[in-house]
């Protein structure tokens, strides 16, 4: 056993974090109030761009694609401490054009496009110069069931044709967004796990309609955006379809581990960010004449925070090896399991830290209240809570059942 | 013991119950979904004045005030349950003329008020024509400890000369608010409970500035709001000070016992609401082939929901009670009990039905999302948690020191 | 709404507390220390039969049974807060010939006993003289399902003939434990609820065979214990039926609601005592410079506790007050919820205080890890909380399904 | 990083988990029977040094010894999975020779050690001829802080002179144990970490007075138990003293590290095996119609155990890794953490598993309630959880103190 990162890691985690804290967190507070300030912020601000093109610069960029060709060649293992680094900052992930979904549909798109669906949409996308969404959840159904799924995309002729409501279509709000992957019911006679396909769907193809910007705890989370979105006879030729009709779910599979991975270590990055924000707090605030940290309960709180990150980024990075090692098969368990302890543990800290910060830690004078927000979401996207502990309790039984 | 309600409480729940059923309910969505639309939402939509006028006309009015002439003479015991059923609807409160913190506010002035000040200020808040705001937390101390306080309400002749920063005072966006009950240091040297004062500041005085609408987990809750607010050299005549200078502590104790009551008797009645929208989910949904509430722990859950609901009402019920009976000196520990329960209960139910609702559960098309973030705000508001355990621990320890 | 007792329950509060500070809490530290020092601890100290029969004197006898004739005439919620009282000593219950199973028997043989019935078992039991047990939880099968009952009480003739295993028949280890009530399936046609009869079985029956007394977390609690039981062909005639064949499930339904309320309240009183010593311990050692109570997050834990208390207390009383005004079918929800709320928090109080103790919270120089193991058993005796939680969910729902 | 064990490693968790499988798993129930049957149970019944002899002859002893001629050369790290797999018998620890605290007495010994105390008491404790207790904890005053150690080592001429009562001194029940670690103080007035000595006490030294063994739990846990001593004018050499006098602090530093790795991972194996019971118990036991795994929330609850185990495993083998790596110097709040989780998790599984074992699992059925004890043991022993938090908190805040 090793605990150490690799060198080629260590490398990458000193000039990242060296990114984060002499670019953007100087310039971040300033960004979220101008846009904040805006009448309509579904706008790119110039500082995104400038600070893109200074990580593209040096060699930052892509880092979550394992391709050595198109991204860092990085090992899952390797980019997750990036990604904890990133989920420092609201706007890091898209500055290192890691943000997600881009991230799943550029994995995607490397591993199952065409090479025709990769020079449409893959190249620009590694460029940072367009935006994608995935429409999978609808408003209608448990999509917690993947098999509720009511969406269509049935093969008629040479075209396919998709109709349905998705919502909660992440990124479809951002003034780049041109494509989204949508996922629907092809053939419900085929085997279970073959029945749907994966469509690259151009935004501006007829009977494509968005509509309004679900607020997420209050929030919009602009120019990004979680969408509603319609599609009414929608008509695409065959080769929209990606890998063939019949294959969405065995490809929202090889998406599924990388991806859990990305967004457990960017909470894990916000909850280090809350907690140094709460110590920070606790040791200048004072009340009844003693630091915030010398009263009640608060250090025990702080201990136990820095103990549910430790145990939580060791969980992510211990699933993260085994996926690299042993590949998706060799990890179904782990992958829930860091789905079910790393938002709740995030939260945890993120209200610990909002309650130091009293009435401020509610504001957008700090980060913890929009954290919050997006750590909640967590508990629900991917999958809720429940769904995963139900593929972990499903394994650890079945050891017992022979 | 009993634990009926009185006659006159259970005739006034049936009452007030009905009205919530066959007047609000069917307008508030319409009402938050219209407010949404606006640009400006800091106004008062007709609706709210309607059925204001309404509920005034049914006798359904300032239900909280125990005095007889101005009120419905109801002990807080008696008015508790109505608060309950008001809490189920975000704008009910106003509507019956009990909204914090005017309902304090008219307290303080049915109390301690001179005449002079009952006609200006009394009256025209009982019959629902102005809001007023209550200007006491800071922003640049821990406010959970009162003696930080450092604005200043200063005798200077025949004037009081106010300077400071508030922030968080809820009402202030509001377009009728027309008066602040504004906090400050009045005389350092006095004893420690004699030292501030309570002034009332017409908001069109000089110096008063009225800042930004802070955010509360996003929102900004127009059109009542809760805003920062400067005092620059605010000069007033002597007789704006509620019941002379030296006397804040003792009126803010005052108000203390029944407002809390009042907020945690309708986060318990959001809670039923979440409760109730939280089990109508989980019969109504399907996933996996059963109704939500057939899966893993979802019983449970809503099991732990009802009886967490039933407990903290109970205490807050014989709180209510006990500052009937004893008054504030004999209900001391149970008004700082509630206030640790009741809130935390109140998240912990939001959260449940939150999850069950799924993606949906995090928007506005529930009130879930929005009640989530003012059940938070609860445990800052009127004292953080930690201060009320403190509270309650000295007492219990005290027992046993003699 | 009126939270203060009856003043026949005030009269009992102050004599039973009375008799417990005065007469009881100074013998009991050494009651069991002889009773540990024994080699053969099942047997009756002549200190209990003092304590009887001083109590008996005093009036403060059977103060559980609700008749006046043979008991104190006292409704379920007068009654509780004297359970509570009782609960905070281990030989309490019996002092007042006050504890289960025997008051639980005594409850079933006033209802449902013939007239000989009661001549033979019920009069000695209320004078204190033999004791009984209950043999309802079977070995070989998840008795949280009752109708997996695999015991049988067949009727042949004029003889009703019992086979089958119990265990955790508490008392049976008692030197003067005469009889036991046993459960059985009498016949499988029935409809489901009158399938089961309650027979009184004499211990010295033949084909009755006391097998070992279990420990419970490491404890026998001699001279009850709890012991395991084999029926083998055991042959009686057909009046030791408990109100004749088929009754068994109604009469235990009857029994059900008070059995819960005693316990709950006893667990009360020994959460009140735990919290007690915490208080004085926390206030009386000192490390690092000050008191435990000034240390880390103890203030808050105690505050906890308190809070967890009351609210518990409120629920069995007004649960209590319930039963007393609408029967066992007004508060079903409600029996279950104290089951599964006052256990949980009897066992928080207890693990504070033990904490609190350091090393001689675990040992028995103080009642906290006696009470630990009572508590937790209580998890399971009558119910498992994962049962009552179902109970008051399916309760809950049913509002909801129309 | 790298996850996987080294092979060497790997070779010894394959062969002593055989060896539990194999040799100790089938005749451990027994050895708790008999041992139950005893009168007198502190003896060492002869199953054991069969075992003994077993493992010692396989290579498998003394695997906790890092130094490769006395033990078998493993780091920490390695060592680790050792040791839980031990956890999961309550005798196999002694079988190995690795059961505490003999192996801290080693390691003190081995590290610290005369010539002349080695060869007297190291190399039969190597041999597992005798066994030793370590005499720190005292019943009068908080050992939480070690400075109130009250008990002292006076250096009077060539002999040192102990006095005191100790308590919790596990071990000195042992038939074969000869020697005590007592540690005193025996200089007020020197630096804070240079009071302090520690003396190797033949047990059978004039002025030791082994008093009574203590409950925990209500359970002896003969053959070893927790003893109280008193020390009343023992004499020794000088030479009694290890190290010298005033080293004893900087001793228990050493021993801390890796004792603690040793405890927690022997609780996690407790932990896996309570898992493993509880898994069994759900798929075999059937109520209402359902295996108890398909009830409620048990999978629920079972997901969050194997979360649990797995988190806070990687946590230990972390920081053995660090230990290793950097020192105790590099590890110290990571050995607070660990001490901090681990007992309370695996409290958590073995509740668990408890309540799914309904009555049986509070027996000795199942090793359920004895492990519970022991967990619930290490929640104090070693320090509390309340002084590791503080650890942890300390270590925290002081990066934000600059």
């Amino acid at each position: 056993m090793d605990f150490a990162h690799s060198a080629k890691a260590a490398d990458y985690i000193a000039r990242v974090g060296e990114f984060i804290r002499t670019e953007i967190d100087p310039v971040e507070p300033g960004y979220h109030r101008d846009l904040a300030a805006l009448s309509d912020p579904w706008v790119v601000l110039p500082v995104i761009e400038e600070l893109k093109a200074k990580a593209r610069a040096q060699g930052l960029w892509n880092l979550f694609l394992p391709d050595e060709t198109h991204g860092a060649g990085l090992r899952t293992v390797e980019y997750a401490p990036l990604a904890e680094l990133m989920g420092r900052s609201a706007i890091a992930p898209e500055v290192f054009n890691c943000n997600a979904p881009d991230t799943g549909n550029m994995e995607v798109l490397h591993l199952y496009g065409s090479d025709e669906q990769q020079a449409r949409w893959l190249a620009p996308l590694l460029r940072g110069e367009i935006r994608s969404a995935f429409c999978m959840t609808e408003p209608d159904v448990a999509s917690s069931d993947a098999t509720n799924m009511a969406a269509t995309a049935l093969v008629k002729g040479d075209e396919v044709v998709l109709n349905g409501t998705k919502w909660f279509s992440t990124g479809i709000g951002h003034p780049n967004c041109r494509v989204a992957i949508f996922m629907g019911l092809t053939d419900p006679d085929a085997p279970k796990h073959q029945q749907h396909s994966m469509v690259l769907v151009p935004l501006d193809t007829p009977g494509v309609e968005i509509g309004r910007m679900l607020p997420v705890f209050g929030r919009h989370d602009a120019p990004f955006g979680h969408g509603e979105v319609t599609f009414t006879d929608v008509r695409l030729p065959l080769d929209a379809i990606i890998a063939g009709p019949g294959r969405g779910f065995e490809i929202a599979q090889g998406r599924l581990g990388p991806g859990r991975i990305h967004h457990c270590m960017r909470l894990i990055g916000l909850a280090e960010k809350a907690l140094d924000l709460a110590c920070r707090r606790a040791t200048e605030r004072v009340a009844f004449g003693k630091p915030l940290a010398n009263l009640g309960g608060n250090r025990e709180r702080i201990a136990d925070a820095r103990i549910a990150i430790e145990q939580a980024r060791l969980l992510v990075l211990s699933t993260a090896w085994k996926l690299d090692t042993h590949g998706l098969a060799g990890a179904r368990s782990e992958v829930s399991q860091i789905k079910v302890v790393v938002p709740n543990m995030a939260l945890g800290v993120l209200d610990l830290a909002i309650q130091l910060h009293g009435g401020a830690g509610m504001t957008d004078d700090f980060p913890l209240a929009a954290g919050y927000a997006s750590a909640r979401a967590l508990r629900l996207a991917d999958g809720p809570d429940e769904v995963h502990r139900g593929v972990v309790a499903r394994i650890e039984l079945k050891k017992h059942q022979s």
